[in-house]
């Protein structure tokens, strides 16, 4: 059983159908499935389908119930979305903390992650049906993300929990060619200032420094075999026309 | 300096206002500001207005420009979204991973995030403009964000990252000089293709490939501003020496 088909996305009293669409996209884009409408206010409508783009298969699956509590029935953990501060402090975790929660639950059983209406979130009697309350860090100056985009976020943060494993945090991890080994760099390096100073561009510009400021910057970009290949190419036409234009017969 | 602040979000040839709209407000609910809009095709536009809720000040104070080199001309990291599938891998990070770097550089230089067109992203000669491409994490079935919905992610990441107490993910935090800004690299590159023209170079050697090849290993390395008027010395004397060959005078 994939947890993210135990994760269930919850729209309370949605007033811009808009809203549903973007929300069916962004997760289906994130590899959720399972999308609760409680009584929306314009439902179907076109805005919807148009905003879904591809995602209206999560549409048609949806299921339109009229109570909070009918979409909940069958989950064992409920999380709420929160905007702002309660008089009665809830257990409240940030996205990421919730959605870690959430997702390791769901391999267990079904999760419900509930959001309230555009413009005044979910009513406290709802966000007392939660177990847990949810924050989206955000700005002070601003603080209240559209119910799509709350969406978003979330379900980012659960597919992030899902790869959790699997990051791409090595920028040169599927590269296509191998990087040179340490003779071919230097066998570069040494081509590199035999050329310079053929060409009279080391005698005039600080030989050591600059050569030094040039075996950084290659060093440290990690070539790969075909880029030494290239460069080395580049400097031997360099050296081609220095040894022409001196008249010396290339041997 | 609130790093913060030195991170741009650039939308090129935006198709649909409401989505300028929305990355507005994006970027306000996560305490970002600096907005670009590259050729956008409806701007301005009720529609961008009405999605951008309270953040019009975020619209009003946007910077529009007809292309992509003039957002990113004092930006010294560029990082473009990247559905991940290219014919010539480029540095690639997740969101997340992108987003602490970005964030990172942010306290020094300005960072520019860019999200390419509704329909089809950004073209290949736009992604050799940057120096890291950033993939979110998405389902292979449908893996196409919206593009305010990306905006939504990155810009939530980095706020995630400006409220992580300070760890150390920038490997070049202590440079002795300054990254090139983007107007710098662009021009060394034209100077590049054109001695290695001059030099017969690219005739011989798959030009498109090859410059593609080159384009991708200077933006990875991260050129600072010494490095590039080295590179640039190097050019000038090599298409001093074929000019001379050829019998042609400098001019």
């Amino acid at each position: 059983m994939n947890p993210l088909d135990n994760l269930r996305i919850v729209l309370v009293n949605t007033t811009h159908p808009g809203n549903i669409g973007a929300t069916a996209r962004a997760m289906k884009n994130m590899g959720l499935r399972d999308l609760y409408l409680v009584a929306p206010l314009h439902y179907p409508a076109d805005d919807a389908t148009w905003r879904a783009a591809s995602a209206g298969d999560v549409l048609e699956r949806a299921t339109v119930v009229q109570t909070l509590d009918e979409a909940i029935a069958d989950c064992a953990l409920v999380v709420g979305s929160s905007a702002r501060e309660r008089t009665i402090p809830w257990p409240l975790l940030d996205a990421r903390a919730a959605c870690e929660q959430a997702y390791g639950e769901a391999s267990r059983h079904k999760v419900a992650l509930v959001f309230g209406r555009e413009d005044r979130g979910l009513t406290n009697e709802e966000l007392q049906k939660c177990q847990l309350h949810i924050h989206i860090p955000s700005s002070p100056e601003y603080s209240s993300l559209n119910v799509a985009m709350a969406v978003q976020v979330v379900a980012y943060e659960l597919r992030m929990a899902h790869l959790a494993t699997d990051r791409n945090v090595d920028p040169m991890a599927d590269w296509d060619l191998q990087y040179a080994g340490g003779e071919d760099i230097e066998r570069f390096f040494i081509h590199l200032e035999q050329a310079l100073s053929e060409m009279g561009f080391l005698k005039a510009n600080a030989p050591k420094q600059t050569i030094a400021r040039l075996r950084r910057l290659f060093q440290r970009t990690r070539l790969d075999t075909m880029e030494v290949s290239i460069l080395r190419g580049i400097l031997t036409s360099a050296q081609y026309w220095v040894r022409k234009a001196k008249g010396v017969g290339r041997e």
